[in-house]
């Protein structure tokens, strides 16, 4: 086991399920914000997304105290809190590796974007692709990848190539010095500890709802 | 608030975290069969996914008893008890709409088929595409999709459509009958209760990613 950093939020040991609901809040106080909400509730922001209040405040008490007695939380304040909790306060140059149709989806995906990621470079092998650009996003041959991670301090790459080439980019996107990794290969890869890695495994979502289909005939 | 069906299990109150790990532990107990290991335990499925043997052995109590004293779990006892669960014990014919970039990269997707999701066909509006095949899969037109559905038994819908388009989208689905709707559509929708929602918002992955970089500069 690796030395854990003894911070005073311990953050290294929030479950992820509480870090996915961060960016669920984060989503509906936008939508609040859009709609000219100032403020907002536990209550309000646990019914809107199907939780109970006493689960959205457990989850914020993991990272400090946002609420204001008699006010609740003041929704841009707690959408800055929040984005700098996810470390979206900054910016994340990001390289796609793979331009075939999942890297050029995620090359025009609008929700990267939306979020305040930045898809900065995307790499390919194949001639006819490499020097073009895809959605405003020139395309580097593979071969190239450290000078371009490096010049572009690109901090987090996405592996969009199919399965059996996942472990190879991994390990060129390691070498390169990248921070982190997420995985779209539908197979299992391994990093160093010191590169964070979250696979994306579409086939659950799909097993989400398929779950949701026979066992929850009806919604609550 | 929908009533509740009162079964033994109170499936329709598991969180869907549980959910989720499920379709985890259901992967690594394929990659031990595929290694060749009859049996397994709580503690080695946790310490392959990162989680307490009391999380596993928690999880699976949502559902049932399924280890053997002196035994542990026979893992391909307990893939097919997870795969009822999750309903992927059966066939799901899916239909997707939208065939861009994403949609195309979703046809082609083996994480699907691994799992024993089908794409039974596609609808989009283009008149280039309508009539073509991708990865095997041949393109309807939208006005067709309540036909298809019936004829195919389609119970699963895939929202690939830009945001602008996705409610509408989801409206055509559930007048067609489909039964669950998964949508990769960076916006909110909303369905009537009698049919199952799942997003996919790929900003939370990439969220995920940012937060462990920040916060878990070293993985344990």
């Amino acid at each position: 086991m690796a030395e854990r950093k003894n911070n005073e939020t311990s953050r290294d040991t929030v479950p992820d399920a509480v870090v996915s609901r961060l960016s669920l809040y984060l989503r509906e106080l936008q939508h609040l914000i859009a709609n000219d909400c100032e403020t907002t509730s536990s209550t309000q922001l646990g019914r809107l997304l199907g939780f109970t209040d006493a689960q959205v405040r457990k989850d914020l008490a993991y990272f400090g105290q946002f609420g204001y007695p008699g006010i609740g939380y003041r929704c841009s304040e707690l959408v800055g809190a929040i984005r700098k909790i996810l470390g979206t306060d900054r910016s994340w140059p990001i390289g796609i590796i793979g331009v075939g149709n999942l890297g050029r989806a995620l090359l025009g995906y609008r929700g990267f974007d939306q979020q305040g990621f930045e898809i900065a470079a995307a790499f390919d092998t194949v001639d006819d692709k490499v020097g073009q650009e895809f959605e405003g996003i020139r395309v580097y041959h593979i071969s190239d990848l450290e000078k371009i991670v490096e010049k572009m301090s690109i901090k987090l790459g996405i592996i969009a190539v199919p399965g059996p080439a996942a472990q190879d980019v991994a390990n060129l996107l390691v070498d390169a010095g990248v921070e982190g990794v997420l995985n779209f290969a539908p197979v299992t890869i391994s990093l160093p500890d010191s590169v964070q890695l979250v696979g994306v495994d579409l086939a659950i979502q799909l097993e989400q709802l398929s779950f949701a289909v026979v066992n929850r005939a009806t919604n609550s």
